[in-house]
Order: C-alpha cells, then sequence, then structure tokens
C-alpha cells in the first residue's frame, strides 16, 4: 500500500487526527453551573486548600504532554514545530487507542537547551506526565536531565528509553534463541545520537559484562578521538563502551555478535555481516530504509534480523514500550521513571513472546496483552 | 440546587472533565501505518515545504490554547494553576460545547509578564488561537499586547474582551428600552481591573460621547492621583474618562445612566441607585454576590439591573462571545481580533434578543442562533 500518498489524503481530509471530547454533556444550565460557574468554584477553591487532591479533580491522573521542537523529526531531521506537528498527533492518538491516555501535543518555537526547558517547566502543572519526542541529540539529553532534576513527575524522551526499551526486549529474546549470554558478547552500536547513547546505557545495566563498541560517523569511539561531546566522552570515562579498539564499522563488526543499527540506510554491507560471529542478531533500524535489508543480511548468513518497519518481520517499534510506562506511571502516581521501570518493561514485552522465533522476537503493538503487562510492573 | 456540592460530587466522579478523541480508529496495521510512522513523515516533509498548508493538515484550524497562571480566578483570586485546572477545563468544555472548538487547558507556573510571555511564544505553533484567561491585572495587559505585538494569531484575553463585548451587547438593549443615546449618558465603572478597562475602551469607541467615571478601590480615578498605574494614567491621558470629578462612588453615582460594577459584593447601595437619572440601568456583575442584589436595586428605583448569576434574569455571561468570535477568527484564519470586530460581536448578540424587556436583553448561552450569528460578523 502507498502509505505516503493515503497519509496525505487521510491528513488533509481530517485536518487534524484528535480533538477534544466532553466527559459529560451540557445540556442545559445546571450542568453549565455544576462544571462552570459557580459549581467550578466550589471546586477550585478545595484544590487551592489542599493541592494534592488535583489530580483527583481535573485531567491531571490522565494527561500526558507530547512535547517537540521539532529538530528530529523521523528521517527528516529538523523541520521545526509545526511540521512536526502531525507526527505528535500521531503519537496522541497511539496514547489514547493503546492506553487510554490524554495526550496533547505541544510544538515548541524554541530549541536551546535552557529554551526548552523553561517552556516545560512553565506548562509542567498542565499534566501527569511529560514525553519528549524528536528532539536532536545533543540537546535532548541536557533537556531531560534538568527536567527530572526540576519537576516531581514522569518525564520520558521516547527516542532515547522507548527505543532501548524495546531494543532490550528485542534482544533478550533474540539471545535466547541463539542460545548466548548477553554478558558475553560483543555488541556494535552503529549512530550515538539520543536513542544509540540510551541503548547502549540500557543494555550495558542489564548485561554488565557485555562488549560495547560504539561507532558514530567518524568511525569507532576511542578515548584518543578529540571531536566528542560530553556524552560520547561520559560513555568512555564511565567505561560503559570499550574504547581499546580503533576503525571504521568494518572493524567494529569482525566478531561482533550483535550489531544495534541507529544510523542511516546502507552503512551495513554484506561483507561486515559475514565477519560477524555466528549466529549474528542485527537490529537495522534506520527509517525508512534499515542499515541493511533483511534478505541481504540472511543471505550473509545473519541469525536473526530486526528494522523499524512494519512490512518486515521484527518491527523494533517505540509505540511497543512508551503507552503502558505512561500507564502505569500515571495510576501508580511516580515521580519517575527510573532504569529498573526501563528494564522491568523490556522484560515484560519480551516475555509475551511465548515461542519466539528468528521471525518473531517482539509482540505486535496490537497485542491487547501489552499495556497490561507492562503497566503491572511499573510500579 | 447545590451546585458546590453537585461540582465536588461530579469533578470527583469525573476525575478531568475533557479528554481527547480520535478523528478515525487505530483498530489496523494500515491505519497505523498512515497515521504514523511512515505515512506521517510525508505529511510532515509537505509541511516543511509548504509550512502555510499547515492548518490543512493539522489541528491547527481549530485549536486554542486556554492560558492561565491562576493568579485572578473567579471570586478566589491568586490560587495557582493547578487550582485553576477545573475552571480551564471547564471553559474548554463550553468551546467544544458551543463552537465545536478542540481547546486546549494550559496552566503555568510562572506570574512575571514576561515569563508568561515566554511561555505562551514557545508553545504557539500548536494552537490556532490564544484565550488568555484569569491572569491579573495589570499584567494581563501587559501580557495581551506583547502576545499581539509578536504573534499573527487571534489572542483573546477574555477576562478583558469577552466581558467587554457582552456588557456592550447588554447596553445596547438596554439603552434603548430607556430610550436614552449612549452618547448622552453618564456611566460609572466600579473596579479597573482587566474587566473594567476593557469595558470602558469598548465603550467609549462604540459611544465617543459618553462621559465614564471610573472609580476604584480609592475613589474616583482623577488626574490628582498620584496611586495609579500606567493603565489607569492612559485612560486620563487620552480622555476616555472624565478626570474631572473627585470623590467616592456615592459623588460618582449621583446624576449618573449607567453603573458597571466588576468590583466585589455590596458596594453598591440603594441610596446611591436613588440618586441615579431616571431610568437607571445597573449591571452589578461581582461574583458570586453582586454589587447590590437585584430586589434592592428595583425597590431602590432602578429599571434595568443584569448581573453575572445564571440565577437572576439578565446573566451577563462571557460564554456568550468567546465561542461565537474563536470560531470565526478560527474558520477565516483571522491573524487579529480587532476592536471592530468586538464592536460587530456586541451588536449581534444583542440583536439576538428580538423583543428586550427590563428582564430580558442578553439571549441565553444555550440559544443555538448565538454562536452563528457572531461567527457571520467575525471575518
Amino acid at each position: 500500500m502507498n502509505y505516503k500518498k493515503l497519509a496525505m489524503t487521510q491528513h488533509k481530509k481530517l485536518r487534524g487526527k484528535i480533538g477534544i471530547e466532553l466527559k459529560d454533556s451540557l445540556d442545559n444550565p445546571d450542568k453549565l453551573s455544576t462544571y462552570y460557574t459557580p459549581g467550578v468554584g466550589a471546586v477550585s477553591k478545595y484544590l487551592a486548600e489542599n493541592p494534592n487532591e488535583a489530580r483527583n479533580y481535573t485531567w491531571l491522573n490522565n494527561s500526558v504532554a507530547v512535547i517537540s521542537d521539532g529538530s528530529s523529526v523521523l528521517g527528516l531531521g529538523n523541520i521545526g514545530p509545526q511540521a512536526a506537528l502531525p507526527v505528535m498527533e500521531g503519537k496522541c492518538m497511539l496514547f489514547k487507542r493503546f492506553a487510554g491516555i490524554d495526550a496533547v501535543p505541544i510544538v515548541l518555537n524554541v530549541h536551546k537547551a535552557e529554551d526548552i526547558v523553561s517552556a516545560v517547566m512553565a506548562i509542567a502543572p498542565t499534566f501527569g506526565g511529560i514525553n519528549l519526542e524528536d528532539i536532536a541529540a545533543p540537546i535532548c539529553f541536557e533537556v531531560e536531565k534538568k527536567l527530572k532534576d526540576s519537576l516531581q513527575m514522569p518525564i520520558m524522551h521516547d527516542d532515547q528509553h522507548g527505543t532501548a526499551i524495546v531494543v532490550l526486549a528485542g534482544l533478550i529474546n533474540s539471545i535466547r534463541l541463539a542460545e548466548k549470554d548477553l554478558n558475553d558478547c560483543r555488541m556494535v552500536v552503529n549512530g550515538v545520537g539520543a536513542a544509540g547513547v540510551a541503548i547502549i546505557k540500557l543494555v550495558k545495566r542489564y548485561a554488565p559484562g557485555i562488549r560495547i563498541i560504539a561507532v558514530d560517523s567518524n568511525g569507532i569511539i576511542t578515548d584518543q578521538r578529540k571531536d566528542l561531546n560530553s556524552t560520547k566522552q561520559e560513555l568512555i570515562e564511565k567505561r560503559i563502551i570499550m574504547s581499546n579498539l580503533a576503525g571504521d564499522l568494518s572493524a567494529a563488526m569482525t566478531d561482533s555478535d550483535i550489531f544495534i543499527g541507529v544510523s542511516r540506510a546502507k552503512t551495513l554491507t554484506r561483507k561486515m555481516v559475514r565477519s560477524m560471529n555466528n549466529k549474528g542478531i542485527i537490529f537495522a533500524m534506520a527509517n525508512p530504509e534499515p542499515e541493511i535489508l533483511p534478505d541481504d543480511a540472511k543471505k550473509a548468513g545473519a541469525f536473526i534480523i530486526a528494522t523499524g518497519r512494519s512490512d518486515f518481520p521484527n518491527q523494533v517499534n517505540n509505540a511497543l514500550a512508551f503507552p503502558g510506562i505512561f500507564r502505569g506511571a500515571l495510576d501508580n502516581n511516580l515521580k519517575r521513571i527510573t532504569l529498573k521501570h526501563k528494564i522491568a518493561a523490556a522484560k515484560a514485552i519480551s516475555e509475551l513472546v511465548q515461542n519466539p522465533t528468528p521471525e518473531y522476537i517482539i509482540p505486535s503493538v496490537l497485542d491487547k496483552n501489552l499495556v497490561p503487562a507492562i503497566t503491572k510492573v511499573i510500579t
């Protein structure tokens, strides 16, 4: 199906994919007086005197802001806030459809970390949670850290952590199928932006013995390189990644067990796949075109290949994680989404695949058990 | 009916009065691919290249932010953002119910004019219009002016202009019933905050001959007073109000034709009403208790008495104006709501009352013709 053409037609027809619904009618003066003046004054007065009750009398218990400055959207890059709006509206659809969460798109006309932080802090009392979306690295790291330091509410940059959680879920099943131990593996992560960094940190936390080689557009990240931003430096300083190997992606791939691509189309060659250890696992998640096409990877001997695409098996899709995570965080009035939550969510997702095969390592986003299974472990 | 009790019960039961609705289902992978990835990428790419098309492919054509810092809420004053949330949610209900507009409450954790302006500017690309609400004077004046200077979109501080429009609508019919000319009248405005200033400016623009006396908590505003903020000074300097009369509210009321109260309960006495000219018109809009009760005003000889209350005749209710005004502004992609629009809206509202009587000078908010009639003149 030509989704691009269909998307243009449908978006133009609907002129906005989401709207506001009322939880009760306003058909008579009594309802008006109950939900607006004079009745609402009593509720506001009560909340002024009992601030902790706000979530029981307003939408705070179920509202999430989906916030982006449009600086790193899908495969499109820095397209600005209003061009990013259809993506954010789509995300809000997913929040509602999968988790019943009332998510509101908020696109920002500011792009510096401190300005994004100020804007989000200003509007934060409106929402029960904050989903950061499509904000470019390295600004996204600073934004998320500052917001988490300042606000007592669930905050998650989905491009980082949503991706990392689903990758870990897929890896857990892949490794089981390959009959390996993640702690003994060598994993190459190609692309060290928002998603890459989060994947590296989460997988290392889950399997501390794993050897991770991080590769960016200038090659393997080593302590000899002078062009590293503070996030990449931190990965080396904290010994989260290996730093004794230099060279290009080919060098990194040799004798590796896992390739995680969050980079660009066609960066992985058949030759590189052939240089991997036995039962190589490849997550080629560049969008819309993966680092290597599944057929090519298979022909070069890959054991498992996953992509970000819905038209291939094993779709690594953020939408598997964020609805259940925010559902659990809101239901339990959590002040923070922790690494423990993320690992628990990854395990819960992986366990939904009862009989994994190389073509079925991750559940479908339409799996009815998905959100309940994740929600249960976000406590 | 005990609306306060009912409001508490209903708000606790609903836990939020509004939510997000989807304009299409997401029941199968094709819909996911159309409204989210990969389809949505085509729409975002198109909007990046054609920024003016955003309102045809997103909710921009129908979304309004209802923004408050909670600094001046109903009769409650400065109760802060989260306690103000029920009021903003209620306002959003009205937007949807009366004008089909998708309005989103945004409550702000900042209270200085420049910080409110920065926050609103940052999130502005998300919305087709901005309704400012319950922001205290004089900060509200600066906020609204700066936003209008910077943003090309419909922006209205409803406490100012919504109130002024409905007051003017009521005055038009009242004056007709009294067989007077507004240009020959003397009008006392008691309370020179957000609503008072806007009423003074709009009525003076509509009837330049009118003599307006403004009274605040320190008495009649004159050029001799040293305690005036810049907004009050401007009213004198631009000769919008009279400045040759000094004294208290009693002095102002003597020989006046109209009293407009946006002040506090029980500030208007029967004696003051008796000192008015023949066929005195009284809009006593303090909430929840008016400046004078209708019965008392009538007994003291008032010809027409209006209040802000739904349980008396002639309710001066902001909800009469804002839905139709924003509906027209969005439909016609207006960049600004002008004084002309406000006067046209007031006339349209007044004309809906085909046979006004002293007990019926303003239509009901439930009048089905209301929003269409206003929308028609906001072009």
